[in-house]
């Protein structure tokens, strides 16, 4: 890892950690929670709960994006209810009403970052959290990605981005900034289809 | 894959299949949302909503395990939110209240199939959904295990347990029975430490 990439780094990690919480006894408006019965063909009925982000099942679109350059692109952004507060992740983000997976994949990717990818390669699609969720997720690398506009962020999102080399981004796995499931599989699962690119 | 082991899986499948909903406006009891705000270190206060599962974060410990003759051993069991109904994992479940990572891996194996295993080697551990959560899971290869006691299951949980070849898990993932996140990665990251035991 490039030491001045590792200092830009953290200095995005400094800038976004969470410093204070403060409690409320606020309803929820974004997660939601459905209980229901469901009744087995072995004859047993058994309680269930359903969580639902944002009144969607939460899937999202994972996206491994490499350049013209082959760097790819990460993204810095405050995870609060982690111990770090601030993690580096894979561009990503949930799948709208009666959108399609490679759609949000774009979409997120130039919200996010203001890149925008010449091709899509899909990668894998998976259950995120099958105990209690719908969440069915799909993992993508957006090749021939150029910077063309600024990020588009919701209110309230602060999110950096941030190039390094492809190398670089399997480094930060090993050092530990990397620690999501969605980014480490989707990571690790297109090491094949980088490898022959690079 | 064997014919006869495939046929066993379906079987298992059918039998835990979900046959009716029945809806409820009852309140959750497993699942709990709380909403905070946040202060950042670049001034800006945000708000986020974070999961628990059982007053507990949600974090979990997943176990592939390997037997004496080198055989695998899957667990099937109600997934009342997916398509599907049932999927088939990796034996696994949630880490309770100041127990290690490690001793969730051994008491939830032995719980699911009744397996008990010689020696645990550590995987990888990840956030699991670290936008809503603070769950944290460890993924392990359980050496050694033999067929010692009867399931133990909790209240409306019903799990069937299904021994199949290594070579033939990896061949469920691709079939299509295997789609989980957690079981994936799990699979796949253990392929190093398995091939040179086989």
């Amino acid at each position: 890892m490039r030491k001045e990439k590792l200092e830009e780094l953290k200095k995005y990690i400094n800038e976004l950690k969470t410093i204070e919480v403060i409690k409320t006894n606020e309803n929820p408006k974004f997660l939601n929670i459905e209980r229901n019965y469901y009744k087995l063909n072995n004859g047993k009925s058994v309680p269930r709960e359903k969580l639902l982000k944002n009144k969607t099942d939460g899937s999202a679109s994972i996206i491994l994006p490499l350049t013209v350059d082959n760097n790819t692109v990460l993204v810095v952004q405050p995870r609060v209810n982690t111990k770090e507060t601030v993690l580096v992740e894979l561009p990503a983000g949930y799948i709208e009403h009666d959108e399609k997976p490679i759609s949000a994949a774009i979409r997120e990717l130039t919200e996010e970052t203001g890149y925008v990818p010449e091709k899509l390669q899909f990668i894998d699609s998976y259950y995120q959290d099958q105990g209690c969720m719908s969440a069915y997720n799909y993992s993508y690398i957006a090749f021939g990605c150029r910077k063309k506009q600024a990020q588009n962020l919701d209110i309230n999102e602060y999110i950096r981005y941030f190039e390094c080399k492809y190398e670089e981004a399997l480094e930060l796995v090993e050092l530990g900034y990397i620690k999501d499931i969605n980014s480490k599989y989707t990571l690790e699962k297109s090491r094949q289809y980088v490898k022959s690119k690079l």
